[in-house]
């Protein structure tokens, strides 16, 4: 029953770039038990990263390389048609360099959480699905992938021989087939903190939670994802995490899970 | 006496950036024995360095991360007021990224030689050469550092721990103090093949070569830098090249004698 | 009959970035009569702009603004999702750039064309389209577009009220529709210099060329696009205008026609 | 007597990039007469910059063009070796660009005040001033340019035909030869809203202060430099422009000083 009353928290931090800054990673780091931790292409700057990775050592959160498309102004966010030689590149740069940081600071990278429009393309699309694998077992096959519950992504990873771990979104409705609700839509995002930390809490006990349908569907995840970008997110966050543990649920890395 | 007879020539290669080319790698990769490969910050888009690096092991060349200041429109060629933690952080963060690609491919970086602006000015200011060498010592201190000869950059990473190469540059003159004649004063530059070459014979067979000033001046070098970015720059490679080894002088990288 | 007879020839310029060369503008400017040149986002830095700007002022050859997708290690070559107001901003943005470069050596820029994975999208995508047109029309309205033939993108830059001339592509296959053959098909692209300006000549004597079906296609072109990059694109380019101008047509650009 | 009873107060706006926020343009618009308006090399956007020109339009301020270094990472702030020429084209490039946006929607660019390093580094080196009022006289000799009070610049500009304003630090201390109190000694940075305001209205209505030796300076500054990229420096930038109001003084662009 033990595995049932462990969960892992992760959010994207080391956002900030140059003299601009995003999120609150310190406050953050108090709360997840795995930092997505950006690697240069979408956000981030070496010296911030590495005050992040200091900062996440600091408080024993597993360190993931949140790897995104080559592209600052967009932030990631938007789609990008990338050939698969030049995502594989760009996806063992980032994870190399990323592990090189933690490596000054002897802490390790051991998972890998694709970005924003990366995340959301290779979650169906196979072509760049497989680049982002393949770049993943190249540099290390050691490392987890973090990927959407409910994806097709999860079975080519698996199948690829990666370790995989899904993932639910804290803040996000879902449909009774297991899907996101599309943000275009309404409902799409929770904003009641008591609200979203007891959809969590059901999540972790019966491994699913409440549609927007209304009926219960089950989702598979070994890790939640909640946000710290806002005075809100953090919050949130902290609400999900105090609900949780309230309730015996132990919040820790899936890679400590792994490696028992 | 055999150590008189080994040189490791060096080159700056993995210069393109994305469609941009620059260099002839191919060609460059079967005249040296180390390829300075560019990390992405002043030269170098991760596909493009990638394809340099399976030359470079295909080819059995010693890899080592060319790492420069952010600057890709100035090409790393201008001198930048960098605080020395971003310095330290992005040197890292060059290194790691290009070990990754190299691991992508059971290929090893074994060596850092600084870019452009970046190596002339830690050849002798002090505490960007410190924050040079103190990245490379935290994230792999294995790493060999390629230094200006004559510098007091050598002595500093010595006396930091690091193992030091000291580099000739096979086209400039030197002065009888072992600097090297500054690019705007009339001579600095070598153009003929034949000359260069025999000066580069004389640099391994007798530890120096004769000055601007008419003097023999010691040079104690481990390496030599060779050019290929133009036609005329990869056939006075291929002339030293020739020349050293039609004289008894054996072409290797400088890391087969520190492991011997 | 005039109108027949005389015909624009155009370009992409100022590619070079940094230290980075690309193409071969000085000899390129003697063939065409319109330059487009890149305005910093997909390709072109300030002072290798200027330069361009400079030769194309003395050679009397038009200048357009070759916009891009904010893209510079993708060439401004891959599809993005970019939103609206973005994409409105962005090409003011260069537009600005290169009509202040321009206006530096008095010299003006008439006319723009999209480039790359913009350019294609804009053909049959509206929403960008029609973010490109208002963009224009918010920063000079008098500035022509300059379109792909046949595409329906020429329709919307005309209710729009903007001038717009279509453009062929001289070393391109198009079927009986109007459309070109796609690059990934057999038979898209031509080399042989003399069958390109044999057909170029068709092309503004009778309106149309023979399709890689083997039909008359009628191609309703005010300009015809030539390459540059390469001594084969060059020599096709320099075939190309002589032919033209061997058999009485004369190479100008729309800008004066329309001025007329 | 109403000449010493206008003056002109600029902030440093435009700032955000893509995702990343900086600074309180919206508040900072109702307490300035003039926007510096970063134009993407050290900062800004092309979306948001537009964003913040519509603001300044509304508020009826003034628009400057707050030109920079190409140096997004360090912000601008670090002294770069920049060739003359190059500079030269960022610098018409940058004001190009924001000219160019304005236009978008009519409203005009009146004025240069450089950013960061370049700032400081045009104050006193002669070889960039000369290339940035070069650039300024190239695109639009109409262009005023702000300039540090009490530096050689405003000479170099002025001989070079360039109307020039001269500015004074709200928040900074001076010495007794009028030049700024670096930021690396004690008692540099002001901090209380109070004195500053004082300092800024003896300043006005004396045309000087007291310096950090305790002797009164004169200081001849057309416009005061306030910040808002926090709640301290927007209150203080309020509390300014209160004291120097509820005293008679007016707050009033230079170019509106400059056109009567």
């Amino acid at each position: 029953m033990i595995t049932n009353k462990i969960i892992d928290l992760n959010s994207d931090l080391g956002e900030s770039f140059g003299q601009w800054q995003m999120g609150n990673d310190e406050a953050m780091l108090k709360v997840v038990s795995s930092a997505n931790i950006a690697c240069g292409f979408h956000a981030g700057s070496p010296e911030g990263i590495l005050k992040t990775l200091k900062a996440a050592k600091l408080n024993n959160v597993s360190i993931g390389a949140h790897v995104g498309y080559p592209d600052l102004v967009g932030f990631g966010r938007r789609n990008m048609d990338i050939g698969s030689e030049e995502l594989i590149a760009d996806v063992i740069y980032q994870i190399g360099a990323l592990t090189g940081l933690a490596k000054s600071i002897d802490a390790e990278v051991s998972y890998v959480k694709p970005h924003g429009a990366l995340y959301n393309t290779i979650a169906h699309d196979k072509r760049q699905a497989m680049a982002t694998i393949d770049a993943i077992r190249l540099i290390n096959p050691h490392l987890v992938l973090v990927a959407l519950a409910g994806s097709p992504l999860i079975s080519w990873a698996k199948e690829s021989g990666l370790n995989v771990v899904a993932e639910a979104f804290a803040d996000r409705a879902y449909h009774t087939d297991g899907t996101l609700v599309s943000r275009k839509e309404v409902g799409a995002v929770l904003h009641d903190p008591d609200i979203v930390a007891n959809r969590m809490l059901q999540l972790v006990n019966e491994g699913g939670l409440i549609s927007i349908e209304g009926e219960f569907v089950e989702i598979d995840a070994g890790s939640i994802c909640v946000h710290g970008d806002s005075m809100g997110a953090l919050a949130m966050a902290q609400r999900v995490s105090q609900q949780l543990q309230n309730n015996g649920v132990k919040i820790a890395s899936f890679t400590d899970v792994i490696n028992e």
